[in-house]
């Protein structure tokens, strides 16, 4: 059979490539044993009767959810037909790519169970848990209180009596909300309840609460239960987030996790020894998430970019030295337009996943330190996991759907296969700290860096050392960025130098505001907002910068760390052009420079061009994971597309279901065609 | 029954309102006479059981379609019942709010008929069609080619023994695709394919084609139909966009609508008499498309901006004259964070639906300019129009999505509403000319004009004069803002001089690229997209302030003027701010300037606080058309959120299907809990 001209496109591009595409791989994914392992977790799914991609569209919600509630109980199996570990588990669930009823009792229920219980409490529900003869939730968020964890209304009242608390939405308001796995399915929630005694109110603390009956799954009275309907986008479709109203329900004292405070028998409430450990399991949530943030670009960018290269339109010319050819119009990655737009989005995935590394190694060493009784990193650790968390997951959500716009009209099919990544990727945005007001958390400590540069700037980490240059404010105003020819851009220290400087004088300009009399903070959340990106922008340039750095002590090819080199360039310059007022402004650039910058950015564009299809390649997802009829591995788009469309529901009968009840009467309203 | 807090916020916003909302709801909608007519049909769709906003969630893509049709059919007998015009009828058809499979038989197939048929096809086939005793599609794109007319791959071959036109798929990949309406329901195609007479090749031309019969809708023989699959983000649900494929199927010769180019019995091909008349369409429809970019975004805007002010997290003061009141946290609209997200998106909708007004009417000059044939306004028509679209679909699409975010968590509930409007909204990004691809249409034309401006200033439109200031290079680098003063900002002329001063920048450096040897168009795509945007701004911004100066020609009050001229300031404002490098490049604004800039924006979102609300019920959309637990009309947000989730299909049993096959076999797998 002769090959379709698309994957003759997509094999001339390989055929391309500069680099080991294996070695950016396990830049990515790390040692050969893990990306094996990957593999072999991947293809279990992919090639699982229930778990592969077929039949998982055009289902009604009640449908949605049952399938659901199916392919966790395949999980399960799985795990025990092939022993799985609970890593292994856990990185089978994220190849299904789908949010179950039981994702949350996995990644919330046990593990809090584990961090905020005691030893005892531990040993009891924890093989409770992971053996699933219970499922639980975690519920914290209320129909009224976001995750503001102050202001939370359910109260859990000590009834000393009965040695229970007593569990109380005490307004409509109270309701727990959007708690998955609750609508429908958790026998057990995990919910943060503030604690009363005697009157007194202690704040929120959480609480192990029994829901439904494990003998018939109602509802236990005095608890009110249901799922909170449809999410936007058709995100979360396979996922019963719920809700809980308590009407003064009793449960026994001991249900409070006591691994931090306790309540005693006589009703003695014990503070935690240390109140900022607590931070750690956010942290931790939220390097995780920069992570993620590049694997949901990642995916996006490898549908967009091998679909790019079979697409053809238009015969335009792209280059002086080619001819046109006149049977094949242009294949559309060559328009310098499309590189513009696609190519720094591939640069971010690497920063991202550059970052995501830093952050973990970051994290690693804090945890060590932490056990060992030194909370110094923690507030630096804190406030740019934070920043990370606002800028990728925003750069994340952005591109995914600048991919999606990228493909033109097949685009918005579903079959592209980017609907289901946004839609599920998008509320990332929202959740652990919204992407603005996030933002403060980061502001907040650069402020106070301020005032260490001031009194003692040998205490500043590598990430914020350049603030010691604003306490020189002459100097400071004076700094302007070095470039005198295009090339001089590719200089790291240049284009940190440019992050810095820029970075420096919003900080510098927010202390000076924050000074003034009278002056809200609240006023000042959008200058907070953009120190905060310019900090984690250049957080992430200077990631980039070290895993170039890392890629040559571990000894990668010459050609791979020309290439993560040109990445990080692009990422960096890019980066700057999308926010050239701010370098401008003061003068640290010049006019010249601008443009020289913007002729660097092309001319690495183009050093990409033949590279593109391979750099995405090399984040290594099977075409199971993908789920897209348009980037395929073979480049087959339109053959997949044809293909999918002819298996939808609709087409399995000659005449639509409706045709007699509505479609007739419509053509007879009038009475009859006479044709 | 004692208001909730939520309704008495909203309600205290209202109170506070400086201007009378009818007049700015006339300056959105027209005369009171329009107004009333718009509110008395929206309420037709409202109160009627099949139209209603109830039980079009949760179904499956089966159900939805045959939902589509059973609101197709309840529309053609509202119109019926009621006596509706075509025009009225319409205006019910978007009040439902859904894109249905008879949509494009009206929006798209009877005009083009009217249009494209001789007056004797017109005559045929008019009534039919009006009639509905034939469904028609519109059937443009194929699998392999977007709105590429010059590409498509479909023939018509004309047999001159048999007079017919053989329509083939001479490819897979000229399978009509993405076509509404074609899946399952539609009887006959308003095919476009390219006419091929003894070989020779015409190009694209219409033609009538018979698809499905009318006996038994089955498709013809030669004829393979189905439906393409669901859409991203699930929108356009309810329609039946679908594929063809045509195996030499003959249709009579008289099926190719002949109004322009004709074919005679003969085979002798006639040209049409005029090449250009047929923009005329794609500008009326790129001019609907700006006040459609409006309306989207109003609908956000009113979601948010209602549920900003009913929202309250955090105990945290917004001004210093207010006491915080300890049992209430404070109002989201308060923050100036919000208000700076929220604001400009306001001021953006009535910049759009300014520019909306303009666009009509300069759309109805050049119309009654052509019939007197004179052709001179089509370029500029035709190039605003295309560069307008491209900007405002682009504004409205991210701008409706920015008002999700906005809204917290909740904001991700379908319940909000916004998903709705923003999945279906979305792809106009794509369709009617590629968002990206348009700027080139509207930056070629400007690089004529800046010959036009060398050669015969004169013949410059009122858009386009500022061109004439590039000539003259020395001058035009020494422009520089005035701005001495925050209010100085505030000056129409010196926001327009600014906007004048960046297009012409960029269209003077275009011209200069463009000039240079061996340079291909396709490398100069970027900054063609720089300046359509640099100037679509400037057009609407222009359009803004013409709006101001109607509504005082028109007698408006001095209220709503004054609140009219504070959405222009800030639409200009906020517009420039977000480009200020283009502004700083070259000097024209200096980095002063540029603060008093913030400053004044800051000082225009204060100003326009107390009338946010009322601003947005202007828009005057009933609570049936929002579709919006959050965002309805009397506040009460958090009560509409749970009644909406008590309907759900999910909760209307006490267990979960499903509980038995799966949830059981989750729980035992491991033996049973022992508690």
């Amino acid at each position: 059979m002769t090959q379709s001209q698309p994957c003759k496109d997509l094999a001339a591009a390989r055929a391309k490539t500069t680099f080991p595409v294996i070695e950016l791989t396990r830049y990515v994914h790390g040692s050969d044993e893990k990306i094996a392992k990957r593999r072999h977790l991947a293809s279990l799914v992919a090639n699982d009767p229930v778990l592969k991609n077929e039949g998982r569209l055009g289902l009604s919600r009640v449908e949605d959810v049952k399938q659901g509630l199916e392919m966790s109980l395949r999980l399960y199996q799985l795990k025990e037909e092939h022993n799985l570990t609970q890593e292994e588990f856990l990185m089978c669930s994220d190849f299904v790519d789908e949010l179950l009823p039981t994702t949350l009792h996995e990644t919330a229920f046990i593990p809090i169970i584990h961090a905020q219980g005691t030893d005892e409490q531990a040993a009891y529900w924890g093989p409770l848990a992971e053996k699933h003869q219970i499922i639980g939730c975690y519920a914290q968020t209320e129909l009224g209180h976001g995750s503001n964890l102050s202001q939370l209304e359910t109260t859990a009242t000590l009834n000393r009596d009965t040695d229970q608390w007593i569990i109380h939405s005490t307004t409509f308001t109270a309701s727990k909300w959007w708690i998955g796995g609750l609508g429908a399915v958790a026998t057990h929630a995990l919910i943060q309840a503030r604690i009363i005694i005697d009157g007194k109110d202690y704040g929120a603390h959480g609480f192990i609460v029994p829901i439904r009956s494990l003998v018939d799954h109602r509802p236990f009275p005095g608890v009110t239960l249901g799922d909170i309907g449809p999410k936007s986008y058709g995100g979360f479709s396979k996922i019963d987030n719920g809700f809980a109203r308590f009407d003064r329900y009793a449960i026994p004292r001991e249900n409070m996790l006591m691994r931090f405070a306790k309540v005693t028998r006589d009703g003695q409430y014990v503070k935690p020894p240390h109140s900022k450990l607590a931070y750690g399991s956010m942290v931790l949530l939220r390097s995780h998430m920069v992570r993620g943030a590049a694997m949901a670009l990642a995916r996006a960018t490898t549908i967009a970019t091998r679909y790019a290269t079979v697409r053809r339109q238009f015969h335009v010319p792209t280059s002086r030295k080619d001819a046109v050819n006149p049977a094949l119009e242009t294949q559309v990655i060559n328009y310098p337009m499309v590189q513009s737009r696609l190519f720094p989005m591939i640069a971010q995935v690497y920063a991202l996943f550059a970052a995501g590394t830093k952050m973990r190694s970051m994290y690693e060493s804090m945890l060590s330190e932490l056990m060992a009784g030194d909370v110094r990193s923690l507030a630096e650790v804190h406030a740019i996991s934070s920043g990370l968390k606002s800028t990728c997951s925003t750069i994340a959500a952005t591109g995914i759907e600048d991919c999606r716009k990228l493909m033109g009209g097949h685009g918005y099919s579903y079959f592209s296969g980017i609907s289901r990544i946004w839609s599920t990727y998008v509320p990332s945005n929202t959740y652990e700290g919204d992407n603005f007001l996030l933002t403060q958390q980061s502001a907040r400590y650069l402020l106070k860096q301020v005032k260490v540069a001031a009194t003692a700037p040998e205490n500043l980490t590598s990430f914020s050392k350049y603030i010691v240059r604003t306490i020189d404010q002459d100097a400071f105003q004076a700094e302007r960025c070095s470039v005198q020819q295009a090339s001089d851009w590719l200089d790291a220290d240049v284009q940190l130098a440019a992050f810095e400087h820029r970075a420096g004088r919003l900080v510098g300009e927010l202390a000076l505001a924050a000074m003034q009399e009278d002056v809200l903070w609240s006023d000042l959340n959008l200058e907070c907002w953009r120190l905060c990106h310019a900090h984690s922008q250049y957080v992430l340039a200077k990631s980039a910068v070290e895993g170039v750095s890392n890629a040559k002590t571990q000894d990668y090819s010459q050609e791979s760390v020309m290439v993560l080199k040109r990445l990080s360039d692009l990422f960096a310059l890019h980066t700057i052009q999308a926010s050239l007022g701010d370098y401008l402004e003061d003068f640290f650039l010049s006019p010249k420079q601008c443009q020289l910058l913007r002729q660097q950015i092309k001319t690495l564009q183009g050093s990409l061009a033949d590279d593109a299809v391979s750099l995405v390649d090399a984040f290594d997802f099977s075409d199971h994971y993908l789920n897209s009829a348009l980037g395929s591995a073979d480049g087959d788009a339109y053959q997949h597309l044809w293909d999918a469309a002819q298996k939808e529901a609709i087409n399995q009968t000659a005449v639509v279901d409706g045709y007699k009840e509505f479609i007739v009467p419509i053509l007879n309203q009038h009475g009859p065609a006479k044709l």
